[in-house]
């Protein structure tokens, strides 16, 4: 890359919807984190948000859903036709299908789960145990998994009572209509984690991430769409 | 139109970007106005947020800048070819160029300026004088006389020493800046406009838009970024 290229801001392109809130929340966040005086100073942000993706609930966890790979993958086509310099995904369980859109595409494709696995590690370099606040689907696709074997981290979930709690917070977030005796139910299943061993959490839900700032833990939290926002700023300006 | 073409869910295109966190605010009224139980329910929007849009305000106040409407004009047939069924823009100074956009474009392109005219002289069918909270570069534009004037409407602005104040807080809301000082002047340019014989006030500036609900005002209030949403809601859901 020459340098002429690597100092030109980039376009970002946002495969968002999953659900439309989240990548809102995200566009929300690059906003504030881009140090700007004037409207010229932001970053431009292509944006799909597509509610209409085949749920990857329905395929992921009851396993009678369409495929919603093809469909992702138009969005990320269109958003590289439309100007796009590296595309993003405001969506943890979405990142199963990573690997076939990121292969669609002709334009870097930043992976969320990655880079949150890689920033708890240098954050916390001795941890062994990490707990996720996330969709039941997760721990169905072992999403994060491969991502920490490879820093010897164990990935570890609520106790079922728990996750299934954390999951209807999730769905009721998505609908807004999330209730205060449901915020309980999540911090009890934070304080599950904290009991099992896991010495920190991930916010592994760009929904709950939403209500993210709402979490009440003594654990150290990383929340996957905060840290995606923040490499995406970066990743965006020009080098200095 | 079939009525198999207008039972169909629309795509929204959102010319956007001007300036981005107003966007994001449209975005986030579409949502909550929208009637959901899962993310399926949202409405597909396609957003181009670009920030780097040559200014507005150069071009029409400082009369020194570059056309913006060419840039403008891409954006919208980039919606438009990534399947946008019509197309908004959430800034009301970038209403000036609503022609020749739309003239560039083969789809239907909702206009706020019109549309929160109609409104006020349905809610207020009696109105003689409405008052604009905006942007200096609407006076000189006289963006939203014409539609006035066909309902007999006079348009007013703040005073001149209040005009200027507003298009300060107009520029920290833009750069995230704005202070309890600033809200104060805001309110006393509502207050200039009610002693000038205002029945009425429209919130004629995205921007504004953003910290709409903070206005104390006795004067009934008219945001044109949520009419706006408003009237995409009820245009992209298909007829009941």
């Amino acid at each position: 890359m020459t340098n002429e290229v690597k100092n030109k801001e980039k376009v970002v392109g946002i495969i968002g919807g999953m659900g439309p809130e989240a990548t809102v929340d995200l566009m929300h966040r690059i906003i504030h984190l881009t140090p700007v005086t004037d409207d010229i100073d932001h970053i431009h942000v292509l944006v799909d948000n597509n509610p209409k993706i085949p749920s990857r609930i329905k395929a992921l966890i009851e396993g009678n859903g369409e495929d919603p790979a093809p469909c992702m993958i138009k969005m990320a086509q269109g958003l590289e036709e439309q100007g796009a310099d590296f595309l993003v995904m405001p969506c943890n369980t979405a990142h199963h299908y990573y690997s076939r859109i990121a292969e669609a595409v002709n334009v870097p494709f930043m992976n969320m789960v990655e880079l949150t696995a890689d920033h708890v590690k240098s954050a916390q370099p001795n941890i062994k145990k990490i707990g996720l606040l996330a969709s039941s689907a997760l721990q169905i696709i072992h999403l994060y998994e491969p991502w920490f074997a490879k820093h010897n981290v164990e990935v570890m979930y609520p106790a079922p009572e728990h996750q299934e709690k954390v999951m209807a917070f999730i769905c009721s977030v998505k609908a807004n209509k999330q209730t205060a005796e449901q915020l309980v139910d999540y911090h009890r299943a934070a304080e599950d984690l904290a009991a099992q061993g896991a010495e920190g959490l991930i916010i592994a839900c760009t929904e709950l991430s939403v209500v993210g700032d709402q979490l009440r833990t003594e654990l150290p939290t990383y929340d996957a769409s905060d840290l995606l926002a923040k490499s995406i700023v970066s990743e965006a300006l020009p080098s200095k």
